[in-house]
């Protein structure tokens, strides 16, 4: 059995890889497995980028390589991460060759895993315990991929990189669905906030969320940690990674659905992971130093308020408005938290009406 | 005893006046009572209109009147709208001025009324009783003002109306509080809503938010009313405009604060009212057909979303979308307030799946 890939280079593989196979990589630019390429150009990317498809020589006008074994040697070694756009069942076979060609991440796009029921659910576990068996780490199955902008890498199949121009920034996002993430990624682009790392888990087979939040935790390009999550999967990562991230002065927020039973239903249903009590999910966020938020928006703003802050350690607030409309609002909404409120005191007061 | 002035006049002095008097209009533009004069000037109003400045022939570069028969006689009748910017204890004498010029709607900027305490009720109380003697009815006090964008009259003191070119539209806001409506108007100005009427009713002393709602309902150019509420002063004006407006296909939405004790505290001590318990008044709202939202935000995009619209009879709903991670969130919200979920029929299922 392999050696297993030491953890630093699982993130860089994943996060800033010298080199990309993009293994199904459509030619007909019409198609979702046409983006990835398209995007990594698009938006300057660095590295080496090596379109895999056995039925064409050329895809979108640049030279296709038949086979992982001919793109690792025109690569000169190793390719650090695949990005696996093959149909369902030909991904087994894939992962083996990736395994083969000493690739350290493979994302997966493909679907047709757990999120189909029971059969799929097998053909996923197996999958996973032969990526392991070959020393290789997996995002997906039903990844939309990963994004970075501080290195130009968008290795995508969300349209959201259709946009120029995008700004690095401090925010990563680690998404249950590859939609929310295009959606905060162009919503946050509008109001100028800028993105550092964003990943779609998919059916977070193997490198769970609470994984990819520690590897954020040690990356300078990263501020804060905004999570968009339709069930808690692997909680003990997720609250080790937390606390770690806590303590680094990196906020962690979380936009978790499944707060009504519909919702819950639906996450199942779209994911394929068992949701539980959202009271239980409350406390847990609470517990490991999580902010949960309930709306797409908030995971956003609230991100941009508290970054580069440390939790308040009281419960007391002192609210200062021009208007008293303004202040009522805010102390309003401040009361329903459990806030309590510092009125001035005397000798401010005094000062103040003597001006 | 006069003749109290019918009702239509109400509305008209009111919201589409020909003539205004600026009872303490500032020569000095830096003063907040400078401003209904700028705003009138710089967004074209057509009517009369009269400042009114007993220690200066001259205000902002226009004539100004002694006093407010003076400027009576200048308008060739009595003046329809009155705005008056005095200090507090002048304010009864320039009611009873108003009231021997029939003046038919003074709306009172200044302050020191209920909102100091008792005794600033009771001197409230007398010059309101003063003023229905004189058959006048008021706004305010501590009211910005008046504003009717489909009549370019910009009569407040709110700086919003700073901004040029705005724009005309189906929304009226009613307001407790003037500088909430000054941020409705600027923020929903941003996202392209057009404005008809907003009134800061300020200690709603004699008309109250339900008969200005019963105003509007009759107001061809509104199409939604809009309340920003800190109490329910007057609630069965309220009541019955509310369901008028409901009959004539009007939405009423109202953002009330007041939810938490922190906020009911402050509402209090901002505009004088005896806040209730805040399940009394959604039960309320409920009753009567408004909408009741928990934000400012939600306070514009709601009146959008439902305008020109009935409410739904039903309680279930299908949601279409492209992507998992969208329907899940919508799902999972509109779970929260109760709403059933229709699955598709067999039939649209066999369909879908034969495309």
């Amino acid at each position: 059995m392999p050696t297993a890939v030491p953890v630093s280079n699982v993130a860089e593989a994943l996060f800033a890889p010298q080199t990309i196979a993009l293994i199904g990589a459509s030619g007909d630019p019409a198609k979702n497995t046409a983006r990835p390429l398209q995007y990594l150009r698009k938006h300057g990317f660095k590295g080496g980028v090596f379109p895999i498809n056995a039925a064409r020589e050329e895809v979108l006008g640049e030279k296709a390589w038949p086979d992982l074994a001919a793109a690792s040697k025109a690569a000169g070694g190793p390719i650090d991460h695949a990005y696996i756009m093959v149909p369902g069942p030909a991904v087994p076979g894939v992962i083996s060759d990736c395994a083969a060609a000493g690739v350290k991440v493979a994302s997966i796009y493909s679907d047709g895993f757990a999120e189909t029921g029971e059969d799929g659910l097998r053909f996923q576990v197996d999958m996973v315990a032969a990526a392991r068996e070959g020393g290789l780490r997996l995002i997906g199955p039903n990844s939309m991929g990963v994004v970075n902008l501080h290195a130009a890498m968008g290795m995508t199949t969300n349209a959201a990189l259709e946009a120029p121009g995008l700004i690095p920034g401090p925010f990563s996002v680690i998404s249950q669905s590859g939609t929310a993430l295009g959606a905060l990624l162009s919503r946050g682009q509008a109001r100028g906030f800028g993105f550092s790392k964003l990943l779609s888990i998919g059916n977070e087979s193997d490198l769970s969320v609470g994984e990819v939040v520690d590897f954020l935790v040690d990356d300078p390009d990263t501020g804060a940690i905004l999570l968009f999550l339709e069930t808690l999967r692997r909680a003990e990562d997720l609250a080790l990674a937390a606390r770690r991230a806590y303590a680094a002065g990196k906020p962690v927020i979380a936009y978790k659905i499944g707060r009504s039973d519909a919702g819950q239903q639906m996450a199942v249903s779209h994911s394929g992971a068992l949701a539980g009590p959202d009271a239980a999910a409350t406390a847990f966020f609470r517990h490991h130093g999580i902010v949960r938020v309930d709306t797409l928006e908030a995971l956003l703003e609230t991100s941009n308020l508290v970054s580069g802050l440390k939790p308040a350690t009281g419960r007391r607030a002192a609210v200062m408005t021009t208007t008293g409309g303004g202040a009522a609002m805010v102390v309003d909404r401040l009361g329903l938290t459990g806030v309590d409120f510092a009125v001035p005191p005397a000798s401010v007061v005094t000062r103040l009406e003597g001006l």
